[in-house]
């Protein structure tokens, strides 16, 4: 079995740190090929950054797909090319807020998001909705940390446990999804300081691929994401 | 990995079928125990029978979460029992149903639900809200076949093809969700013959909760599904 | 006309309670007929609680049904057994939760909930839902009373009103549900004190339930909660 | 117990049998008294009617608030002027909309509306949100029998029969809720043929103002319902 | 092209604020008439307040429309009458909160309602759904002036200005939608001093008035706002 | 006033179309600038090919912003890059699917949509929602004419209008939205021949940036749609 754990943005360290996330959960007989989406922003806190990003999100699913990837994950929290790249291929592709939001639903009724900058929380909140986890999403709370600092500031990991911990207290909530593919490395600890389960969606992502691989599902071809006829492009 | 796949009913032989179908999903290095329900009536078709079910599935559970289990499957569609059932193990407890119509979200926006009599149908239309995929879920379409005839009846398997047939037309949907577990063993066939991708729960929830273990997630003991407190039972 | 008030714990001072109150309200002409489940915990304060009472509740109603009772009330704010009751009798049951709720929503469009522990909260939130008042619903609030010191403890009536009137403000609302049957008899002195509606399940259900009996209008049988077939069992 | 019972419409006939059906449900110790709104368009089949029906029926509550009048019915399916009422006076002021909807919710969770005129749909589906049942509404039906024909043509009853039989077919619902206070006297009738629970709004609004002065519960007037101050006339 | 913007409230004064503002968004070659209905409250600040000028409001769009009228702007935060005045005309009619809260979602994805008191704030709850518009409003703010008070008292824009703040700050919301007609003039102001839009529907509603003419859009007549037959009458 | 109108697709002879039908609603003082976008498909008619036109939008809105555009119009149904957009510029951006949808909220309360092909309608489907009209859309209907055809088969008129009946019988519903920038110029003679309104995205879009634009109004910068930081590029 082969993921393709695809990081939307430029930044290769990231790319490396989102290998070894989902390596360590993907179980025995399972390859995972990180690679950097070619063309995007250094980060992704934009609609804009988000949409800059999708060609070369879309062209590594596209490769990926011709060289008989087995399932696709889309590493960043904004799913960017999500429904594109499933018209793409056959293979499940999988978005990490997606992934991260539903394995939430399984363990709690009750969740917080966590994420880098407060302008970012809107579409979040869209995507609770798009995702059908709205009621079980008690807040999205941003600590306000770049995505770049994520890995640089030495007081991110600090800063992000700080607003996990008013998250809960703030929405009595049970439970803390990571609203950044930059916070993946952070999961575990939190997860042991906290007391709560804490949902990282690169692993929650890799995992969910994995099993709809074992599943034998793929994209349905039925009708919103049948491949492209030629005419339209 | 020890998962434990409890049929809520008790009927043997559909016990031995849910095993199997469990089994070729759960992948390298997992075992799968199925076992009967104790007390539950032969076939789940009302929520009569589902309350009556509850208790051997909660004494099952409770049982496996003493042998360290690592997860469990309640392997009904109606998800008997299932936050009850949280509250007596942190390890992840996982409904078919729910696994099923979560599962069925990464390949499509548009499944149908097939299940076996039409009384089962608004039970199944509560649990589309309460999983969050209701704005996916094109109609809920019941064969008419009684959950023991499914085995029994030779002409099931051709039954429940035309009515999956008939709601992939009428809702315009793209994937079947099976809305049985007794239907397990059809998904194969079915999936082929109608050329989309169809979703059996067993399977499905033995491959989250396989996922879920590999992701070291356990259930919230924060709040609604901490453990009992010795003074309220 | 015949109304059958069930407790579905096992506590029978607070049954005596329960039957209070409900004939208090119940106008002349009505008989009450309150009776303990037989089998079910002390006190329901987990999902785990109301799946164990549940067989005692259906048990009581099954009798009842066979005795000719007009209609029935399940005094527990959860509704343990709601829907598989409806399918032993075409005599109409209601539920406190469901009644005190919908009671509620002649009277005013922003209610708060005051109940016992928060862990029961979730569950409130999801009946809010499944009985349409979601929007109605200012916020759900615990006391951390457990159910059983409602009666023993010398201070939890002040500290339920303590909680009411918190909740009136932080939600802006303008009256306020009881969340639990055992809270039944503090409802006229809470009322008269806090200057808003107060609404106790158990009243409320048993005067929807003369209500019912007095328009001649029964449970449908028409599908979902038709007459369980002898096939099933 | 005194019920005002109000007709908003003008037509004197249609008064006499909505105090009928209010009559027969209100059980002992209970008064009815029918009104004709004044001012009142004859039948209210247009937002226009409806609007212009209001001034009658605030100034019928007005009266009755001024008699110690215990509560009030509002007899027209549009449930006009509702909200405006509750601010005239604390007693119980109840819509046949509003009631028969939330009656049918005790019964099943899946009913149809059958009305008179299709222009009026759109406004019996918004009621159906505005007082949470829409889920559990499978359809809203017109039978295209003007209000007043429901009274003179012969045909009349048959048509509405008619129109609740394909309800219940094309919804595959379980019981219907008449659209009309004009039908309030086919109701008895239409459910023994149907064999289905047919909920008549005049009879369900009644029996819940009795419910409700019997519960001693009166509208808020902490907020939205109080009394108007003197300033804003 | 003839605007006509009608005040529901018999304030003359608040008529010409209105007419003032209406003008200042109108565009070339177009035509505002401002007009006061006849018979409605001084300020309606309760739903008895809206019922009450209705009737007022019809009979100025009646006359509107048999003068050739291009359009109508209803000119009250609580939009009364709005349905009613569809079924007079085929010229589009336009609610000052429908406009102000549509023009918003061109602007943001989260805004706050600042309102007068706070027993309208319900009213306007139910506006934000009925608009489609709930999602998007972080809250509804009421300032506690009393409509009239907008004109007369000397600080009620300062205050107006502090409840907006707040509600920016509560909601962390990006724009204002200003909850009543007589708030107009305060728009421009506000929205320098904020540093967020600030949206009035007295203007909203008349420039989406102009551009419906302009697009050459009526209402439908094809159903729920048909001319009314004479029979109805 | 100047309005930019891009096409986001590369097929020349459409902006052309699009620009006429934006200039017929502009009204007096008001030029329109229809641009082709760079580097988009010739048709938009997936997923995928919505997200490779995005970054030519993008690029067309940031040059317009640089020269002073006043407001921006994406002139495809599926409103590509609308959010990122708004990021560029304070100028209103407005997509053809919101303003056709939210324009027709004025006129009706069921309307159908009308698009080219099936595969699109999920996408439709969830504007819908995004946009708030979900409860007003009767149903998305699709044609089966691709984009490109609308212009150069001489039978796409009638298509078009064969699916528009259809609509308007199946959904019972009031008004049709048109479903794709191409059948702009087909929107007058549609609504003559169908007797209801017919709106077309492309000039409702360009009426509500005018309307916007006269209002004073422009994108809020407090927070989802604040310019960037230069830190994420």
């Amino acid at each position: 079995v082969l993921i393709k754990v695809i990081n939307p943005n430029s930044t290769e360290s990231m790319t490396k740190i989102i290998g070894g996330c989902a390596r360590a959960v993907a179980g025995p007989g399972v390859s995972v090929e990180p690679v950097t989406a070619v063309g995007g922003p250094t980060a992704i806190e934009s609609h804009y950054d988000d949409a800059i990003a999708v060609p070369g999100v879309l062209a590594a699913v596209s490769d990926g797909a011709a060289a008989g990837v087995d399932a696709f994950v889309i590493a960043c929290f904004g799913d960017p090319g999500l429904y594109a790249a499933r018209e793409l291929t056959a293979a499940p592709v999988i978005g990490i807020a997606e992934a991260a939001m539903r394995s939430a639903a399984y363990l709690t009724r009750r969740f917080s998001v966590v994420t880098t900058l407060s302008r970012t929380v809107p579409h979040a909140r869209e995507l609770t909705h798009r995702y059908g986890v709205a009621d079980l999403c008690g807040g999205i709370h941003a600590c306000e940390v770049p995505v770049l600092d994520l890995e640089l500031d030495p007081d991110a990991r600090e800063r992000v446990m700080a607003e996990c911990r008013r998250a809960l207290a703030i929405d009595r909530s049970e439970a803390i999804v990571l609203g950044c593919a930059g916070m993946a490395d952070f999961c575990s600890q939190l997860s042991r300081e906290l007391g709560v389960p804490v949902i990282d969606g690169v692993a929650a992502a890799t995992a969910t691929a994995v099993a709809l691989v074992r599943l034998g599902l793929r994209t349905s071809k039925a009708g919103e994401f049948a491949f492209r006829s030629v005419r339209s492009v």
